[in-house]
């Protein structure tokens, strides 16, 4: 476990508590333990914690884990919290009784996240290189040998990270965080509370192309991208995930959309408020995805498709045709010893005929 | 819209026109409205260019968008412009007839895309490490940061983005744009009008073990990779693509190879001329593929295989074994509704003892 | 094939077959032409290898071959010698008997490889930024415009590539090599002899997070990720490959593990020693894999699963289960032509249902 802070600086359990908004905490009971109003230093999970650690249990089936761990004070379910108070010792750490337990866990990790950075000096790194015409917030941070280009804009409160290569006109709202070796090309607008990883490339030439006859036989001609990329309000996206630039018009991320890492986003696209998507996604070009989708890791979509609100893809799903029904799609050959995979497979190419012997056994 | 031209450089239509290779225009059919010989600042879609543009319309079913478009000129079909005078009114746009408007759409497009350039001055930009034995071509421009290594040259008109990195002895041919933050490894050869996008990777050491017991139980020896890669004219490459260096020989990707983003090109391999793969397509090693093929998105081609001319394969698809005759191949599991895919995923598992079941019924 | 070393720095056969370690050779033979203990400038395979250069053959099948090659000498099994030696004539070359012959290549690679480096000037290149808390061996050597963040430690012989990023409290082993433009995050700690590729990501965050529905209906809150990469021995990572920090606790690479390119590592996963996963693989959070194992290309292993030791999975196949026995597992929808496709994919979709008609018909 990271020692997230110092013990000067760790608040008392009460105080912690008092900082998460949202009034999620129900209740605090006293454990057996010399526990008192603790100070935290940090967060662990149930069977790493330390004497100085909040921990969390999220389902019941982790319970066994509970009588094992040193932590001083534990988040957990009214219904959880019920068989402790009756359990005979009751356990020495703090209860925190709380219905949403992993939000509670989000928000804490989310305030030690916070109460752990150094105090980051609002500076551009000399080494920058920021163009003249560049309006950088005083309050943004630019690191080492990263270039801004004309008329960009970074907004207050923002870092962006070292050797990270921002193109022309290019727009980042406030609280942004884009990490270091990112690449934003000309023309990318993004809003506030941006998470960047490293590796990501955005705005991007879409991959556009018409048959060419006159270079050669088979010859592609390029088409020119001239859109840009539109990103909202507190999105997310992963390492080295792509997102290209529109042919005319934008790609568009609304707020709130989450990418992981290696995604590629295809030029045109447009992905609804709050979707989320696991790594090694692919989504091909003028797809537009609902709000509040989940697409599973390595799930890739057809072009051109309409996926409508709330569409839940399976890892590994290779969409091919337009979803307007909420719910869950999933299509993935199941895996199994080679052996039985191979007497397997080797029906599927058969299958049509199977239907037909099948039809024919049932006519007699 | 993006207006791509200022109004004082915007040309005369019928200038435009004049300026497009190939004799694509059969007529121009001046439309109801003011539109004489309009100056044209840029291109757009149907629905969203403004009347200072040109749009185009590949296919009958966007006709209904046509009666609502604010352009001033439209690409459209002979059969589609025959439509168009017949209709009461005739339509206020100029009507420029062509038999391939996606390909004249593209040409105007590669157009504006160069008119639109700021003229760029040849430099090498004071940051850039450029080793003394390198050849620069006085019209070449290197960016900030941006590394190149011993006896490599990089030839006329060719333009380095930021922060890219090449190693020794690669070459560069003329007319190419290398974009910002892309590496290339030593003895990398790149012919001419390359377009690599950023984070592309070429030139990497490819995947090459033998077992080696003598380091542990089922470790692998590392096979040094001596090959490099040679890459034609006319190639482009996506964002975070990643092609290897071969392990004795080169690895190849011949003339008009179009490969999107997050592409893995293994070691050893030849990728036919104008053959062209859609994002996150993998290819393992010492595979060969030929020219004029298509690769849909991710799919995945096993290694050591040999794939003939003119072969399309769709995306998701996994190849695993050669495949000499044109055509098209697929191998995707359908996705349907989750409860659905379950119900028929189990009997995918039963086929084999399905089809001898079947096989004894036959029998009686 | 590149010539690797100068002809007056070429050992004698006998001489390098000395420097090679492990008793790998049995015997050479001398062949009938004029390769008494011939120069050795490289290596080459058997129809490109020139009159300087030794060559291998790990299988009968390439026995063709070996009538045209130039290569001096040639590496090859006992019975090939055998079938060697007892024809007419005897082949010109000199062969080295070996019942490895595979490990040999890898190790005269090896050799060939170290001798052909130029000597490295340890040194920290001056647009090197190194925080004054950063401890770098007086033999490590560091590229131009890389950063290295506070109290991170790099090991003796330890060589950085050019405009990589290392962050604070990094530490990397002994006579490791982290290539041009890696990224490497907080706390991220490397072993010895480590080889990590251009545009590797190591350590970004985990996608974690919380459904908070006080920011939005459906939307995501945000879980920071406090573990690192705790990353063994000799462990080799490809390019654009990325492995994300742990949320509590680290995701751990153990000795030997071998990555390819593009790969994705979810947060808290652990592979297990001499894993080697090949390109396009992602492996979702919390997932451990055992020693051992080897994943197929674009293979795509599910969150929280527990693999076994010796268990090799398919390239394409998507694992969603714990597999605990050892073996080969496989998954992956058969491509055909398009059309047969077409006819059997649809059956799938029906599977469930045609079971049911085939008991229908059994019970009679």
């Amino acid at each position: 476990m990271p020692v997230l802070l110092e013990p000067d600086r760790a608040p008392a359990l009460s105080e912690l508590l008092k900082a998460i908004p949202g009034g999620l905490v129900q209740r605090v009971v006293q454990g057996s333990g010399d526990f008192v109003d603790p100070p935290i230093a940090g967060l662990g999970a149930l069977t790493s914690a330390g004497p100085s650690e909040i921990s969390f249990i999220v389902h019941a089936k982790y319970l066994p884990q509970m009588s094992q761990t040193r932590a001083c004070a534990v988040i957990v379910l009214p219904e959880i919290d019920e068989q402790l108070a009756a359990s005979d010792p009751v356990p020495a750490y703090a209860r925190v009784v709380c219905k949403h337990p992993y939000l509670l866990y989000a928000r804490l990790a989310q305030w030690f996240d916070w109460a752990r950075q150094p105090a980051r000096l609002a500076a551009i790194h000399p080494t920058a290189i920021v163009d003249p015409t560049a309006q950088v917030a005083p309050s943004a941070s630019i690191g080492a040998y990263t270039v801004v280009g004309a008329r960009s804009r970074i907004g207050a409160m923002t870092q962006i990270g070292a050797g990270t290569v921002i193109g022309a006109d290019v727009e980042i709202g406030v609280s942004s965080n884009i990490h270091a070796r990112v690449t934003i090309y000309d023309n990318v607008r993004i809003g506030a509370r941006a998470l960047i990883l490293s590796g990501a490339v955005l705005g991007a030439d879409g991959f556009g192309f018409a048959p060419d006859p006159s270079i050669a036989k088979g010859a592609w001609g390029r088409i020119p991208q001239f859109g840009g990329v539109l990103i909202g309000n507190d999105v997310e996206i992963g390492a080295n995930t792509t997102v290209d630039r529109g042919a005319l018009e934008d790609t568009v991320l609304e707020d709130g959309v989450k990418l992981d890492n290696q995604i590629m986003i295809g030029h045109n696209c447009r992905i609804g408020a709050h979707t989320a998507a696991a790594a090694c996604v692919g989504v091909a070009g003028s797809t537009t995805v609902g709000a509040r989708c989940t697409l599973g890791g390595a799930a890739m979509l057809s072009g051109h498709l309409v996926i409508g609100d709330d569409v839940h893809i399976s890892g590994g799903t290779a969409v091919t045709y337009n979803i307007s029904t909420p719910g869950r799609y999933t299509g993935v050959f199941p895996s199994t010893e080679h052996a039985e995979w191979q007497r397997n497979a080797a029906v599927v190419s058969q299958l049509s005929t199977l239907r037909k012997r099948l039809r024919a056994l049932e006519r007699g």
